[in-house]
């Protein structure tokens, strides 16, 4: 193992990111990205146990470039000895079907390959090859387009089964590393987290602010992403002590006035935010403040949230109420 | 009054920005915002009863530019009538006494000396000019050369006697309110929040973001800053709760490790931030996770934060402990 390899496996301990004899499944495209993830994990496979497996989507998108992509990670993964799961897709027909962007039906279509061998050959983590330049690109876009605080923690190191081990990883990183292990990698291999607003951020915004910042900006941005993260861990056990209390019932959306008022406006947001969600309701800024100011009016005051949902404040009671 | 003038009106209302009879004194530098201050709360003067004044600063910085700001600050005032008060300053001199920038001595002289005339004339506010596009820019300033979430608020709307009465104003509105009313002001009056950081967020950066984000980029971020301004708040009540309780003591430093260990690692920090403070330690990063991280250590060990603080881990207890 080289010192970046080592760096990795001490990362995946610390972060406990993987079990002993753990069965991992990675997403391969064929580009620098997940060509060095391969690799990475290749190094730490014996130390850790692990049975690894790579699985690339061949979206037909660039003609025999695309081909060219599904060639060579077979000849990588024989060459190396690594099981590879790999399916076609007729990604344009499938995208006028749904009438959803490329982009869109592209990730869906790749997330639900990955699930679908991970279910069946028993899997227990899929990892992606998503890097700290990736992550400044999604906290920059999700500002940039708007977002709420807990919005700013960025791209999650976990999710479920999903496992991005190479978050604390630059752009430049990854490519010093194949290039010390004399590694091939196709440089054009499909990226879809590519729609416009995201390259417009990677390509024009963050080198006019990396030249300025010099070059902390991305680390900057990845602690607040850490901090944020920490934030929300704090919040998620808070509402839920909250809501713990019988007066404050997210799942039938029942709350005491007073005890709502005793929260703070923030508090309140936060726990609307939650119960909202429970029906299926996706709250927007608008929609949480208005219902932080139903409690400053009185008594039989309502909102209509949706055709099928209302608010009421009846007696003691917040409610909510399906129509 | 006109329909900006009534909306002024209503928003100093709803957020309780003055009192009736209130004396308010106001930065006055001859520019646009300023200016259009200045007319704002003339108009608004007779329906609170305030007492207002102004005050100009001349930093002698342009040369005839600057003397020329402050004869169209006192021409203005006379013409309406508002005392005006004025002075002075050999800021070059100044600053190379204090080894401080020329923007920064500026400020530092500009903020003392509305001080200095609100405590000798018993004026109970003062205000400046700050807009909407002013807020922007400071969060994507604070955003890009490192802050935590809280920094993340933007300009107050009110700290301690000081009031930004225009913050839900951009600089478009002020502009066409100015128009409206055909009042003239000085197109480079002296603006010292105008380093070369934050000029390059200004004319670089926002126009950027702005065209890609079809001027939704100050819309959203204004209402994250609201969202973070609404944290802050709940965090403060919270934090003081915690400190309540005779385990954690804040001002002793002085902390249970038991109850330390149930708190989550975001709650621990900020206790961790608030307990720095007042011993007079700029909390960052690095050493709020060293403090954090003390804790999965065991009793006996210790952080030397300065020459003149050190944490240690003693028995049951986290003391902090000058030297």
């Amino acid at each position: 193992m080289n010192a970046v390899e080592k760096k990795f496996l001490e990362h995946c301990q610390k972060r406990k990111l993987f079990s002993k004899n753990e069965r991992v499944l990675m997403a391969l495209s064929g580009g620098a990205d997940s060509v060095a993830l391969l690799c990475l994990l290749s190094a730490i496979q014996p130390v850790l146990k692990l049975t690894l497996a790579a699985a690339h989507c061949n979206f037909r998108l660039r003609g025999t470039a695309s081909d060219s992509d599904e060639t060579f990670c077979k000849k990588l993964c024989a060459k190396r000895n690594i099981p590879l799961f790999s399916t076609r897709f007729e990604t344009k027909r499938i995208a006028a079907e749904r009438k959803t962007s490329l982009e869109e039906t592209a990730r869906n279509l790749r997330y639900a390959y990955f699930e679908e061998i991970a279910e069946t050959h028993n899997f227990t983590k899929i990892t992606t090859a998503h890097h700290a330049d990736d992550n400044v690109e999604t906290i920059l876009f999700n500002l940039s387009r708007g977002s709420s605080i807990l919005g700013l923690s960025g791209i999650a190191e976990q999710r479920g089964s999903i496992v991005r081990p190479m978050l604390y990883l630059s752009r430049a990183d990854i490519l010093d590393y194949l290039k010390s292990k004399r590694q091939r990698y196709r440089t054009d291999a499909s990226n879809f987290s590519d729609d416009f607003d995201r390259n417009f951020i990677r390509l024009r915004v963050i080198p006019l602010l990396e030249k300025r910042f010099k070059h902390k900006l991305s680390a900057n941005l990845l602690r607040l992403a850490a901090n944020v993260t920490e934030l929300a861990a704090f919040l998620d056990e808070h509402l839920e002590q909250l809501a713990q209390k019988k007066t404050l019932d997210l799942a039938q959306g029942r709350f005491q006035v007073a005890d709502l008022k005793s929260l703070t406006p923030f508090e309140q947001k936060e726990l609307f935010k939650r119960a909202l969600k429970r029906f299926s309701i996706e709250p927007n800024a608008t929609l949480l403040s208005d219902l932080v100011h139903l409690l400053q009016t009185q008594s039989g005051r309502k909102i209509v949230v949706s055709p099928a949902l209302q608010v009421h404040w009846k007696g003691k009671e917040i409610l909510f109420v399906k129509i």
